[in-house]
């Protein structure tokens, strides 16, 4: 398949291409604004009996009871294929490892003498992880959510994700959350299941924080219930991928990598910026013929009518360029990675050389595949052990403490106009002073 | 002053009187939208020549300059109080020690032979700090905010503060601002502010994140950007307290830290949660003889009027309501503080012993006073120094080690019905075995 046309290369951008070249697609909320707001508040309301409603209307099933039973569970156990159970078990080995290594190390601090302040991670205690049914089952970001939060210690571990019409959730999905540690799996989807994790119903405990991808629907479910002062992971929008690459790169890897991107959804994009004009060609070619091969094809043509490649005179040029996007995927497929890895300012994750492509994170390698879209690198990180945790600060003060700290707290209190912020500090002092005059 | 008909005694109060001592006052967002909406859409389209019609309109003043000059910082130098500035270098020293301490340790995995995952914390570039203007000059926030972010490495630390009628801004808080190390002042408050910074205009530059606090036009104008996909610090509501004592508790100490949390605002909540029905009867009292002495006692009464005085039989029972209140500021005044200390699960910011008032930690101990309140502290971090990273993950994979794990990748992508996703894999383990042949 010739994609000459599809694939325009853009040469050297100047300041107001490249803004135009890292515009996201902006989603039409209004357009689900009402169904969702209608469906958040019937949950609130009438709890499971609108989650049973929804399940009929939206998925066709009919259900009795909303929650897995453990004969569901372990039926899944011998419906998996045995290939895919082993690589479950390695990807789950890889993504315990690293975010293993990623608890944090007790903070404690003697800032003054007699003044001693430290920092602890406290799991959150209940979480709601929500995993999108739909064309294919999510067990990957089963894994991906549950395992931190096992990890962290969270006592409850929430999931919801919709069945089919007999009511079945798919196999792999229920495997994987008994593998991660799931607690408790319901069978609700769409942006009832982000209401129900969010206000709880008689089935679905209410969680404290709610994690996980969806279509419009949910996304938008997640922002209404944010405003509520319920915590969510972080904004979501398409999949994208930027690569860096020099002449260096296999132009067969390159290209799998953008159209695996590609893959993931209509609206999906994938950038491949280089110094190289003779690669971006060499690309272009390579994904019209691995196109030929993929059963997805339909789908990557979609995303690629609103993919780039771009060509820079500078690797400082292209690093620019890949901050000035902050892509949720950054590849740098280039002969000093490591190098550039070091100017890398905005991204989700970032794969460093050849062989390091974007599945491997997505899956396997131990890394999180839940990470900030459109731009939102800039300021957020991707899911690890931190989104499941809490840090807490605890301050002691001895009597020669406040003795000492005491008058630095008065002085401010009084210079902001709190006065009883003063007089905690003072009543304290006059007690110190006046025991030792003892 | 006798309190005894506003600080009525709860005695073991069952589970659904639980609830409701834990229900905090829900802010009418509605009386505030169309405002500022109003205002953020014109700061959006109008900039600059928006903010200065609001400065005019809001604070009375004139402005042709919005940014603070070097001129204007360095007057503020001799026009802050001596003994002021040496509390604030006290306090900014704590506020960097405890917060350096939490730079975070590099986290690097060989999660499978030739599969290198690592972590490093990298500074958001530019930070919008919000610090309002209003009654009191917060120069203890610019502290609490910027020294973090400047540990962090944030390049661009941005700050709006409103100014006075006469367009100068408050010097306790340029002098702060400056030790701190904000890089750029700008005389803009309220909503206007939070829009520029979540925008940009001809002056203010745009920012990543916000941070800050604020009235409830403030605090709407921050949900209204973060559902825009603009990061901020954390939902925000009223300030509170909840103490927990025992019988060994002074019950002067309790009642200054009752009284200093209800002199945050009218809607401030203090709560005492007591074994000793007799330390509840003298914190009472106390209060009433302490309220006296205080000008802010008109404010603190109508913020007792919502605040309780809660007894329980056993310790469990009290750390069992604390953790189902999640208070911003939690002080254990108790002769086993640090055992019980062990029991929290949320809480903001937590002070252990008779002599860690709540104010030590507003000001100068060391610990962050921007904290999760209205039961937020279930999900939510007080700001700390995290708040001003992204964590970003990095990978770098060895010819042997996608050789390892590519069918791994190749069989989750697949089960997933992703094909492109297993055809980047597919190939690269193709290349290796090529190679491996020849």
């Amino acid at each position: 398949m010739n994609l000459n046309d599809v694939l325009k290369i853009y040469k050297n951008p100047g300041a107001d291409e490249q803004e135009m070249l890292c515009r996201r697609g902006i989603a039409n909320v209004d357009a689900v604004r009402a169904t969702v707001e209608d469906i958040v508040e019937r949950v609130r309301c009438e709890g499971d009996d609108a989650l049973r409603n929804y399940a009929q209307r939206f998925d066709g099933a009919t259900l009795t009871d909303l929650k897995v039973s453990q004969e569901e569970i372990d039926a899944a156990e011998n419906a998996v294929d045995s290939s895919l159970k082993e690589a479950l078990k390695t990807a789950y080995n890889n993504i315990y490892a690293f975010h293993a290594a990623q608890r944090m190390h007790p903070v404690q601090v003697e800032t003054m003498p007699g003044v001693v302040c430290s920092q602890r991670a406290v799991p959150i205690s209940r979480v709601g992880l929500y995993i999108p049914g739909g064309n294919a089952p999510l067990f990957s970001t089963v894994l991906m959510l549950a395992i931190p939060a096992k990890i962290a210690g969270c006592r409850s571990i929430v999931m919801c994700t919709p069945c089919d019409h007999s009511g079945h959730v798919n196999p792999a999905i229920l495997y994987a959350a008994r593998l991660a540690g799931v607690t408790d799996i319901y069978k609700v989807g769409g942006a009832q299941a982000v209401a129900a994790m969010g206000f709880g119903t008689q089935s679905v405990p209410q969680c404290y924080k709610i994690f996980g991808p969806g279509n419009r629907f949910v996304v938008f479910a997640k922002m209404l219930v944010a405003q509520m002062g319920i915590a969510i992971d972080m904004p979501a929008g398409p999949s994208e991928v930027l690569i860096v690459a020099d002449e260096s790169a296999n132009p067969t890897f390159v290209a799998a990598d953008f159209l695996s991107q590609a893959e993931h959804g209509p609206d999906s994009q994938s950038i491949l910026v280089t110094t190289s004009e003779e690669l971006a060609r060499a690309v272009a070619n390579e994904c019209g013929r691995l196109l030929e091969t993929l059963p997805s094809r339909d789908m990557i043509l979609k995303s690629l009518a609103h993919s780039h490649l771009i060509t820079f005179d500078s690797d400082e040029a292209m690093m620019n360029f890949a901050n000035l996007y902050a892509p949720e995927h950054l590849i740098i497929n280039h002969s000093r990675a490591e190098q550039l890895a070091e100017a890398v300012v905005n991204a989700g994750s970032v794969f460093l050389g050849p062989y390091a492509c974007e599945s491997a994170g997505d899956y396997a390698s131990g890394t999180n595949h839940t990470l900030p879209t459109a731009a939102c690198a800039t300021a957020f990180s991707g899911v690890n052990l931190d989104s499941f945790v809490k840090k807490i600060t605890f301050q002691t003060i001895s009597a020669d403490g406040i003795a000492t700290l005491g008058p630095t707290i008065e002085t401010m209190a009084n210079g902001e106009s709190l006065s009883a912020h003063a007089l905690a500090a003072t009543v304290r002092i006059d007690y110190v002073n006046k025991s030792r005059k003892q």
